[in-house]
């Protein structure tokens, strides 16, 4: 055991529920991302130190990256411990994959620290555990983008099958408004039943958009990116969301939606003027609505974890 | 006026519904292909002549290729003339697209004699018509395939967004048991609402498939060729169905399922030898049932009508 040897990981923020590809789509990009430094410890177990402001559990159960190492731990000596120093930098509950960033970071920076034994899929899985921390589902919205960079297509999750999708360039605006929306909350307002006719046009655009990014057509990326079924009823939860939409394409935006199951809200451009000009307008309607918000900009995340 | 000039196409037989991609994607094939000569005639109007053994209407309004001419000729000169004379081999009623076939090779073929000018979109727009006439829906899910060539996606009706894919090497073989399934009541056993669940694992495999293709993934297009929400109902009218699949599988098929709305049947194989085992596969199954058959081995047409 390499007892000295520290990694150090930088586990970006990923948007979930990609407009039209809810439950499927999701991407990394490039900030913000938490920090982490994993080592081993000289006794069995997991010790979790928080180095920033957010008070999160240090009990490895109720730690997100505590349990996501649980899991893997499961698969490993018992007599295995790691000192998990986590600084974050992704605001808990924005809707950008803080949860994620932790569980996944810790996985993919153990693993690392014992010679890559585990495979992408096992390390996904692990990570999945921390979801479960956090929201209560094992999803794997946030996970697949934060390993795997880029944009990842969930085709399944049972067995899990993660496909990833290389789009051209593109300049992501996030929009944070400083509101809560609990993820349980925004899962429980969506119908369980939706009609056939809407699950078409849904699929049109999740079709339309595969391909867009694939053949690097941004005119149908812009198209496509329309959700007909889940955006409708979330983004009640979400002041100014209609308005951003709206200001956000008249600047020139491709288009965008609701991060994950929000507050946040994300809009794709083509380049960084356009990116620009998209940020601008989203401060002016949180401005004018009297609501603390923090805009970042960014491009997507090309590389894995 | 080139009273002279007669134009000749060969409209190809096409695949709508394709697995997962129920109402939106769909694709051409080589064989079989319907015949048809157009020329303009002295006086207005449309005289249709038919060749064949089929005997389909000849009143315009009454024939597809007659009610999708009629459309474009809303859009002419109203002294007009068409004679156009069909010849047609792909059955009616079997489930690969003949009304199609006959509608969008009319338009294409008259669209040839004007000089080429409508655009392709236009010719979509006259020969859903011919599809109105055919069963009751003005749809595109095969006109589509058969005017663009390749494998379309209908990323929506309206406004008309067609994408074309074009696909690695994909050999089809098409089993068509003589049996009637009308298109009218493959529709009315549809449930008008669906799961969201199963919205979602539909529409994971319709992304992976859209990046099968294009990624040429042979094993991405396998596990994508997967429909949760149509297939388990509508199989049920079609008797071997299941055995075909499994069968099919086990002889190396990539995938398959139910062409347009039946009760044609087909399989992609990634090479000839496999499309032929799955040939003989798809004849001992209906042999044994005792129905008589008829089954097409061809590959996907990638160029234009």
């Amino acid at each position: 055991m390499q007892a000295a040897q520290i990694i150090h990981i930088e586990a970006p923020a990923t948007v979930a529920n990609m407009v039209c590809g809810f439950d499927i789509l999701g991407f990394a990009v490039k900030a913000p991302y938490d920090e982490m430094n994993i080592r081993f410890r000289d006794e069995p177990g997991i010790l979790i130190v928080n180095e920033d402001e957010y008070n999160l559990p240090t009990d490895p159960e109720k730690n997100v990256a505590g349990a996501a190492l649980l899991a893997m731990m499961q698969e490993l000596d018992p007599a295995t411990g790691f000192e998990l120093r986590i600084r974050k930098h992704i605001k808990p509950g924005s809707g950008v994959g803080s949860s994620a960033a932790s569980s996944a970071g810790a996985v993919v920076a153990a693993n690392r620290l014992l010679g890559n034994r585990f495979s992408r899929e096992d390390l996904v899985r692990f990570a999945m555990n921390g979801e479960k921390v956090a929201s209560g589902v094992k999803h794997a919205d946030n996970i697949a983008p934060c390993i795997y960079g880029g944009i990842t297509l969930i085709r399944s999750i049972h067995p899990l099958d993660i496909i990833t999708i290389t789009p051209p360039p593109l300049h992501v605006t996030i929009v944070h408004p400083q509101i809560e929306v609990r993820t349980a909350d925004a899962r429980s307002i969506l119908k369980k039943q939706v009609q056939l006719k809407d699950a078409i046009r849904q699929w049109g655009n999740i079709g339309g958009l595969v391909a867009g990014l694939l053949k690097q057509d941004y005119e149908l990326i812009s198209r496509s990116l329309e959700d007909v079924l889940i955006e409708p009823v979330r983004s009640i939860l979400i002041p100014g969301f209609d308005e951003v939409k709206r200001r956000s394409k008249a600047a020139g935006a491709l288009g965008g939606g609701i991060s994950g199951s929000g507050p946040s809200v994300f809009m794709l451009s083509k380049d960084e003027p356009t990116a620009q000009l998209v940020a601008e307008e989203m401060k002016a309607i949180y401005r004018s609505l009297g609501l603390d918000h923090h805009v970042y900009m960014t491009t997507i995340k090309a590389d894995p974890l």
